[in-house]
C-alpha cells in the first residue's frame, strides 16, 4: 500500500502511453483531470493486488470511444463519477476499490479521479497490461468474468446500465451508445471480487508504467539514449528507426483507424515499415515480413526524447523509433489469440511471439 | 375493476389497430402472445384509472422498433418480462400495476403478457390515446414526467437501463440500442405514481378499443356498413374512399417510413389522396388541400370488412376507406403540437383540428 500524489501522475501518464501502444486517448487530458481531483481530495491510496481482501468489491472505471474525439470534446470530469455511482446504485453496494481498465493513455489515470473523488483506494493493476480497442478484450474475459452490469455516462448527464449475454454483446451495445453520446463516454464495468482480481487481471502495471515514465524523464537529464532506456525498462526490442512519411486515418463507428508508413534509417535504410492501427498499433510489417503483431505491444517513440506518440498525434516528418514488447503470457493462449490476435482484426497471419522472431537475447 | 380473458383480446387487438393509425406493430402477434400468457396464468384484472391507489407504482410496458421487422423476427414473449424485471430490480420495488404505452397494435396487448405472467393488474389506459413513432411522444412528457429509468430487453437476453436528461435523449439512445438488438426490443418506462396516472395518461382506452373491435366484428354478422359503424364508435369522419394505387416504403434507422397513394371512388372520383407514414399514418392530403394531420388520427380501413390496415400490410389494389378521428384535446395545446404536430415530422403546415376542417356535425 502506498500513497500516490498529484506529482507522481506525470510519470504514470508518460509510462502509460508506452504500454498504451498509441491508444487509450491522450494521457495529458486524463492526467490534468486526475491531478485536479487529487489536489481537491488528497492523495490516492494504491493497493498491491495481494492487499485486496478476498470479498472486496472492485469496480474498474475508464473511458470508451474514439480518442480523436476526446481531443476536441474534453470530458467534464464528473461523468466518470456518474458512471461509477450508477453502477453502485444498481448493485446496491459501495465499491471497496477501483482499478484501471487498461494501462494505456487516458485510462491509466481516469480511475484516479474516481478514487480521489470517492475516497476509495485504487488497485495497482489493469485488465490488459496494455491497451486494446474493444471492451471484451480484457484478461477477465479469458476467465469467464462478465463485463456487465456495465454503467455508461456522458458529460450531459445521460447514463445507462447494460446487462448482456456475453462480453461481445456488451461491446456492440456500449459502442453504439458511445457514438450516440458524442463518440466518447465514461464507463464502469467488470465488477470483480478480490479473489477474481488476484487471478484475472494484470498486476502492478501502475507501478510498472510509473517506472517507465521515470526512466524516460531521467534519460533526458542524464543524457542517456531514451530509446535504450525504455527498451530496457520494458524488456522490448527496437524493431525500427526512421521517419514518418505518411499517415492515413479515419474515424469509423467510434474507432480511430489508419496506417502509418515509416521509411528506415541506419540499419533500416532503404526499407519501409507499415504500422496499422485501430485506436492502438496492431501490426508492424515491411513489404517482406511481419515484425510484430497484436497481442505483443508496438509503440512509436520520438527518436530524440523517447516520448511515446499516440496514433492520433502521429504526423508526417516525425523522427521515430519503434519498440516491440512482449505481452502478458496469458494473451498467447489459444483463447487469448482468438480474442485479441491478428486474425480478430482481419490480418491474415498467425500470431508468433516477438521473442521467437527476435530471440530472447537480442534485446 | 373487471377481469379480461383470452377471448376478449380479439376485440381489443382489432380495435387497437384502429387507434393505432397503421402503426404499433401487427396486433396479431401481440394478441397470440398475450392469449398464451393468459391461458397459462389466468385472466388479467383491469383497473379503471380511478381505482389506482395514489401511491401505486405503475410501470408501462411495450415494444419498440420497426414493425416491419416484427413480422419476421417474432418475439420470444419473455423479453417483455425481462425488461419489466430489470426495471423493478433497478427501482428496488415491485410494480403495483402495468399499463399500455400506446393504444396501437401490438402495444395494446403486450402489457397483458406482463400482467398475466407477473400476476399484477393492468390499468385501463394508455399514454397516447393512439400510437406515435417516438418514445417522447406521450402525454406524460407534457406533464414533465421522465421516460427514465427505462429498461430495454431483446429476445437474446440482453438488457439495458437508461437514465437520461430528457425524454428526447431517451428516444435517441433507446432507438439506436433497439437497432443493435435487431430492430425490435421490449421496454418498460415512464414509471408513474397513481396520482400521475390519474392526471397524465389517456384513460379507459382499453375499454374504448374493445368496443371498437366489437363494433367491427358485429357489423359483419349484422350486415351493417362496418365503415359507418367504426366512424360512429370513434367520433370520426370518413375522409376518403378509394383504391390503393401505390405504396412506397423504406425501413430507416429503426422506422418504417413511406407514402401511400389512394385514387378516389364515389364522391372522391377523379382525385388522389396521399398518406405519408412513419410507423403511423401522419398526414393525409390531396394535390390541393390537407385533409388531416397528426396529432389527429388517420386510419385506413378495408372497405368490405372495416378491418384496419397497418402501414406494413398496405398493398396495391386494396379497396379502402380512410377515417379521420379527433385526438385527445391535450395534444392540441402548443406544447402538444410542438411534440407531435406536423412540424415535428417535417411537414410544412400548421395543425388544424379535424373538426375545424369538417365541422362538428358533418359526421
Amino acid at each position: 500500500m502506498r500513497q500516490v500524489t498529484a506529482s507522481q501522475l506525470d510519470d504514470i501518464a508518460l509510462g502509460a502511453a508506452v504500454l498504451g501502444t498509441g491508444g487509450g486517448g491522450d494521457p495529458y487530458i486524463g492526467k490534468l483531470m486526475a491531478k485536479a481531483a487529487i489536489e481537491r481530495n488528497g492523495p490516492v491510496t494504491m493497493l498491491d493486488p495481494s492487499e485486496v481482501a478476498d470479498d472486496a468489491l472492485v469496480i474498474p472505471a475508464g473511458m470508451m470511444g474514439a480518442p480523436t474525439v476526446m481531443l476536441e470534446k474534453i470530458p467534464r470530469g464528473t461523468e466518470i463519477v456518474t458512471a461509477f455511482e450508477a453502477i453502485q446504485s444498481f448493485l446496491g453496494r459501495k465499491a471497496t476499490a477501483t482499478m484501471s481498465v487498461e494501462a494505456g493513455g487516458l485510462n491509466s489515470t481516469t480511475p484516479f479521479i474516481v478514487a480521489a473523488e470517492l475516497g476509495i483506494p485504487l488497485v495497482d493493476a489493469d485488465m490488459m497490461g496494455r491497451a486494446f480497442p474493444e471492451l471484451q478484450m480484457v484478461m477477465p474475459t479469458l476467465y469467464g468474468i462478465t463485463a456487465t452490469p456495465l454503467a455508461l455516462a456522458d458529460e450531459k448527464g445521460n447514463s445507462a446500465i447494460l446487462n448482456t449475454i456475453n462480453n461481445k454483446w456488451t461491446e456492440t451495445l456500449a459502442r453504439t451508445m458511445t457514438v450516440d453520446m458524442g463518440c466518447s463516454a465514461m464507463l464502469a464495468a467488470y465488477v470483480m471480487s478480490g479473489v477474481q482480481v488476484k487471478e484475472a487481471v494484470v498486476g502492478r502495471t501502475i507501478t510498472q508504467i510509473e517506472m517507465i515514465g521515470r526512466v524516460i524523464r531521467e534519460a533526458q537529464t542524464a543524457h542517456v539514449d531514451p530509446i535504450e532506456a525504455v527498451r530496457g525498462a520494458t524488456g522490448g526490442y527496437v524493431i525500427w528507426r526512421g521517419k514518418v512519411t505518411d499517415v492515413s486515418r479515419r474515424t469509423e463507428t467510434g474507432f480511430a483507424r489508419g496506417d502509418a508508413l515509416i521509411s528506415g534509417v541506419a540499419q533500416f535504410e532503404g526499407k519501409m515499415l507499415r504500422i496499422s492501427f485501430q485506436n492502438e498499433f496492431l501490426i508492424a510489417q515491411t513489404d517482406h515480413e511481419i515484425l510484430v503483431t497484436t497481442p505483443d505491444l508496438i509503440t512509436v517513440l520520438d527518436a530524440e526524447t523517447g516520448h511515446p506518440i499516440t496514433t492520433e498525434s502521429l504526423r508526417y516528418g516525425f523522427r521515430v523509433a519503434v519498440l516491440g514488447m512482449p505481452c502478458d503470457r496469458r494473451w498467447r493462449s489459444p483463447k487469448g489469440v482468438e480474442l485479441v490476435g491478428p486474425g480478430y482484426f482481419g490480418y491474415k497471419t498467425e500470431y508468433r511471439a516477438i521473442e521467437e522472431r527476435y530471440g530472447v537475447s537480442l534485446g
